[in-house]
C-alpha cells in the first residue's frame, strides 16, 4: 500500500505525571481515543475531587469515530462521562470495563448506549482509518487488553498496563504467541507502559503471592481481615480459595469490592461455593478463627471501610485484639502517611499487622525491566515511545530501548500534549496542542484555577471583609466598619484589633483625595493596602482582605 | 539510700507520632525537662508553620529546674523559644547545639542568656533532684549525646536518637565502654531511640557511603551536585574529601548549610582546606568537570535551593545535560510526592540521577533491631520504654525488649501526655496530662482550632459574603444584595447565579414572620439556611455563607 500520509500520536495526559491516560491517533482529520483516565487530586488542590486532561484538543482535532478502553481502571476509564458529555461517540470496551463505565455513566445520567462490547476474535473492529485488534493481558483487573492498532501505514502496537504472568490464576495471562506473529509481521511503533521501567528484574505473577497469604490465614488463631483493591477479581479469587482452605467463611466489606466482585460473578469470572459467603454482621457472630474479611481502603482513604474499622467506626465490624490485618496492595506514593495512621490506628487496637514489607502479600501489576525488554524483543519495533509515566519512569523506559538497540532517533520522549507525527521513516515531536489538568468537583463543575487560586490563599490565612457605610454626600464613613472574618482569628483573639481596624479605615477615607472619593477603585486599593499593612503588623498574618463599600 | 518517693516520666510529644520530642522528669514537685521539639505540619494543617506540643503541664507541674537538648535537630529542640517564652529557665546543650539555638531565640528575641554548656567531663551536671550525665553518641549531627538521669530510685537512661557507629568520621562515636559501666552498676528505666525499630539487622556507619560517593563523583565528567542535609557535618566532610581527591572545588548552596557548616568551623569540627572551597556563583565558572555543590532541598521544599536549581530560577547555580544529582538524603515520609516532582524537574533538565536506591549513597542516623537489642543488652535495664516513633515503632520496640527477656510488666508502652510512674519495683501509666499538637504560624502566634476548621471549609468550597441593606423602619431589602465570593465561582460564572440569590435574600425577608424580623439571629440563621440550599442546587458546591445585615 501506497504511503499516503502521517499518522499523529497526541498524548492529553499520562506522560510526565501518572494518572489520566489518553492518546488520540489521527490520520488527516480522522480520529481515535484510546483510553479516558483521570487522577485524583493532591493536598494542594482544595476541594477538588477528580482531575482529567484538559479535552480541548479533542474539539478541534477533526473527527472522533471512536473511544477504545483497554481496561477498567480509573485512570484510563475515570473521564469517559466528561468527554461523552462533550463529544457523543461510540466506545468499545471489554465486557467487564462496559460495566463499570456503564455504572459511572448512569451517575452521571450520560449516555450508555454509546457503550459497546469488543467483536468477537475473528471480527475486525473498524474505527475510521484504524483497525483495532485487541491482545488479551494479564493485569491486576480482568479482561485488560493491548492494542494492535493497523493502519495504512503499519501496525502500532499500545499496550496500555499489562505484566507478563506466565500462570495467572483463572487463566487470563498475556497473549505471547500472538505478539510474537505481529512481531513477525513488523511493528511500525510500539508505546509501552513505563510504570515500573525503574524497577530491574521481573514481576512476580499473581500466584506468587499464594504461600504467603496461605501461611498467615493458616497461621492465624483469629479473624483475618485483608485488604485489598477492589478491581483485582484474582486476588480475590485467591483469597476465596484460601479461606476454604482453612475453613474460614468470606465476607466483603467495602461498596466498590462489592461492585466489582458482582460483575466479575455475573461474567463467570468469579464464584464463591454455596455457603463460602456471608454479610460482614453475620460473620462477625461466627467465632473469630472462622473468619475472613476482604476490606477496601488499602490506601487509608479516611471515608473506606478500613479506616472506618480502625477507628471503631464501621457499622458491622470491628477490629479486636489479636486479629491479623494483610495489607495486600501496594503504597500509592502520596497515601505514605494516611497508611501510617491508619497502621498506628489498628496497632493501637491490638491487631497483627503483615504488609509487603514482611511478607510477598502483594504484587504489581505492571511488567519490571526484564519483561519490558523482553516485549521490545518479541515486537521488534522500528520506533519507540514510552507512555504511563512520569519524566523519570519515561526517560528510563528510553534507555532501555536503546540498550535493545533501538537507534537514538527513533525513540520518542514525549509529554502530554506534544504531537508526534509518524511516517515510514520518522518519528518526532512537531507540535504542541493544548494540555495540562482541568480540576473538576463533585457532579460536572469545573473548577477555575483562579477559584483555586483564591482558596489556597485564604487557606493560608484566612479571609477578612470589612462592610464600609459611606455617607453618599459627604463620603464620610457613617457607621463603625463591620468586619467579618473567617480562618483568620479566633473569636477572643479578635476584640481589639477589629476596633482598631476599623479607625484605619475611618482614617483612611477621611484622609482620601478628592480623586479617591469619587473613584471607587481608587478608595477600595488604598483601603485594601492600608488593612493590608494594619493586620500585617497587628498579627504577622496576611489574610485576603475584602472591602465592600456600601453608600447611603 | 532510702526510696521514699516516685519518679514521674511524661512524654509531651514524640510518643505515638515522630517529631516534637519532649519529655518530663519529675520527683515530687521538681522537674526536668528533656528536649524540647517541634514538627512539621501536614498538608491538612493550612497556614501553619510549625507544630509544638501542647505546654499547659508545664505550666501546672511543679518547678521547672532546667531544661537539656541532646541534640541540634528541629524535632528535638525547635520547640524552645516558646518554651522559654513562658519558662525562664537555664537550659543546657552541647557548644554545637548551643550555637544553633542561640540564632533561634535570636529570631524570636527569646532569652539566649539561658543558654548553657555542658560542663567538662569530670563535673556533675545537677539540675534539682537530677544529676544529668552526657553520653556521646554517634547520629547524623555533631555533638550529640545520650543522657544517663541520675535518681535516688536509680539511673534512668534517654538514649534520644543515636546509632553505634564504630568508625565514625571525625570519631564521634556512641561511648559504649561507658555504656558498659552504667549497666554494670545497674540501669532503672531505659528510654530508647524507636525510629527504626521494625528495621531489621543493623544500620551501617557513616563510612559507608564512602565507596558509593567516591566511584560517582571520580566517573562523572560533568559538575556533581549531592543534596544532603544540612545537619550531616560528617558527610559534608567526607564530601569535602573526595571532591578534593578527585581535583574538584566544592561550594555550599543554601542557607541553613552554610549556618551549620559555620557553626561546625568554629568549633573546629570541619575545615576547608585553603583554595578548596568556592562562592557557589565562582565555581559555576570553572569547568564543569572541576566542579562539586553541596545542595540544601533534599526533600523537594519548593523554596530550596536544590528546587530552584531544578526549575532554572536560582540566582547562582543552574544545571545542565549531563550533572550529576547524587540524592544522599532520606525520603521522608510524606515527602514522597514532593521529591519524585523534583526529580522529574532535574532528569527533564537532562541530569543524571543517583537516589539510595541505586547506590549506596545514605544511612539512616538511627539503630537497627541488633543494635537497639545490643544497647538492651548492655544497659540490661530493669524497665524499657520505647520512646520517639509511631505506635507501630514503639509496639515493634516494645516486642524486640520482650524477645531479649525482659517481663511484659516491665515494658511500658506509653503515648504522649501518659504519665508514668516509676517506683523501684513498678512502671506504669498512672494518669494522663494535657497533651497534642498546637498549631503555630509566624511569629509566635497560636492558631486556633476553630480558625483551621473555618480555612479547610472555605478551602473546600470557598466562602460567600452576603451584604444586605435593610430599611430600619420597614425592615425591607433596600438595596439589591451584595455578594463577595472567593473561591466559590469564577467570575465569569457568577452572573445571573448571583442576581438570583439576591431575589432568594428578598424573598426570604418579606416573607420572615415577625419574629425573626425583631432577632437578627433568627433571620441570619433563616438566610443562611435558604441561600445554603440555594448555592447547593445551582453549583453542587457548599461554600461557607456569611450573611452581613446592614441597617440603614
Amino acid at each position: 500500500m501506497a504511503r499516503t500520509s502521517t499518522l499523529e500520536i497526541i498524548p492529553l495526559g499520562g506522560l510526565g505525571e501518572f494518572g489520566m491516560n489518553m492518546m488520540v491517533y489521527r490520520i488527516g482529520r480522522d480520529c481515535l481515543l484510546v483510553d479516558t483516565g483521570m487522577m485524583f487530586p493532591g493536598a494542594e488542590h482544595l476541594g477538588v475531587d477528580v482531575v482529567i486532561p484538559n479535552m480541548d484538543f479533542l474539539s478541534e482535532c477533526g473527527t472522533i469515530h471512536g473511544i477504545v478502553l483497554t481496561h477498567g481502571h480509573e485512570d484510563h476509564i475515570g473521564a469517559l462521562p466528561y468527554v461523552l458529555a462533550r463529544h457523543d461517540v461510540p466506545v468499545w470496551c471489554s465486557r467487564y470495563t462496559g460495566h463499570l463505565v456503564k455504572a459511572r455513566l448512569k451517575e452521571h445520567s450520560g449516555n450508555q448506549a454509546a457503550i459497546r462490547s469488543f467483536p468477537e476474535e475473528n471480527e475486525a473492529l473498524t474505527i475510521g482509518p484504524f483497525t483495532v485488534e485487541t491482545v488479551p493481558v494479564a493485569h491486576s483487573i480482568p479482561q485488560a487488553c493491548m492494542l494492535a492498532i493497523h493502519t495504512e501505514l503499519g501496525t502500532v502496537v499500545h499496550t496500555a498496563d499489562f505484566k507478563l504472568d506466565p500462570s495467572p490464576p483463572g487463566g487470563e495471562g498475556t497473549d505471547l504467541r500472538r505478539l510474537s506473529e505481529l512481531g513477525d509481521r513488523g511493528v511500525l511503533a510500539l508505546l509501552s507502559d513505563s510504570t515500573n521501567a525503574m524497577v530491574p528484574g521481573t514481576t512476580p505473577g499473581e500466584l506468587s503471592v499464594r504461600p504467603a497469604l496461605d501461611s498467615l490465614i493458616g497461621q492465624a488463631d483469629r479473624r483475618v481481615l485483608v485488604a485489598s483493591f477492589a478491581s483485582n477479581i484474582q486476588r480475590i479469587r485467591q483469597l476465596t480459595e484460601l479461606a476454604s482452605r482453612h475453613g474460614r467463611k468470606i465476607a466483603l466489606v467495602g461498596s466498590s469490592l462489592i461492585s466489582h466482585t458482582d460483575i466479575a460473578r455475573s461474567l463467570g469470572l468469579l464464584s464463591f461455593p454455596a455457603g463460602s459467603r456471608m454479610m460482614p454482621a453475620d460473620l462477625m457472630n461466627l467465632p473469630p478463627e472462622k473468619a475472613l474479611l476482604v476490606v477496601t481502603g488499602s490506601q487509608g482513604e479516611p471515608m473506606s471501610a478500613l479506616s472506618r474499622i480502625a477507628v471503631h467506626n464501621h457499622k458491622d465490624v470491628s477490629i479486636e485484639e489479636g486479629d491479623l490485618l494483610i495489607h495486600s496492595a501496594r503504597v500509592i506514593p502520596g497515601n505514605e502517611k494516611s497508611i501510617s495512621r491508619l497502621f498506628n490506628h489498628l496497632l493501637r487496637r491490638g491487631a497483627r499487622l503483615v504488609t509487603g514489607r514482611d511478607a510477598a502479600v502483594h504484587v504489581s501489576g505492571h511488567p519490571a525491566q526484564e519483561e519490558l525488554k523482553l516485549i521490545q524483543q518479541l515486537l521488534r519495533p522500528r520506533f519507540f515511545i514510552p507512555i504511563h509515566g512520569e519524566y523519570g519512569q519515561l526517560s528510563a523506559h528510553a534507555a532501555l530501548a536503546a540498550e535493545m538497540g533501538i537507534p537514538h532517533e527513533r525513540i520518542v520522549l514525549a509529554e502530554s500534549g506534544d504531537l508526534i507525527a509518524l511516517d515510514g521513516t520518522t518519528c518526532q515531536v512537531v507540535d504542541r496542542v493544548p494540555a495540562g489538568q482541568v480540576f473538576i468537583d463533585a457532579a460536572l463543575g469545573k473548577v477555575d484555577l483562579s477559584v483555586l487560586k483564591d482558596r489556597r490563599k485564604i487557606a493560608g490565612d484566612g479571609i477578612v471583609v470589612a462592610v464600609i457605610s459611606l455617607d453618599r454626600d459627604s463620603g464620610e464613613v457613617r457607621k463603625p466598619t463591620e468586619f467579618v472574618s473567617r480562618g483568620f482569628l479566633a473569636e477572643d483573639e479578635q476584640d481589639g484589633i477589629m476596633d482598631l481596624a476599623a479607625a484605619v479605615v475611618r482614617d483612611t477615607i477621611s484622609e482620601a483625595t478628592h480623586e479617591e472619593r469619587i473613584d471607587e477603585a481608587l478608595l477600595r486599593a488604598k483601603l485594601l493596602s492600608d488593612l493590608k499593612r494594619f493586620f500585617r503588623k497587628k498579627t504577622q498574618r496576611r489574610p485576603m482582605i475584602i472591602p465592600v463599600l456600601v453608600e447611603f
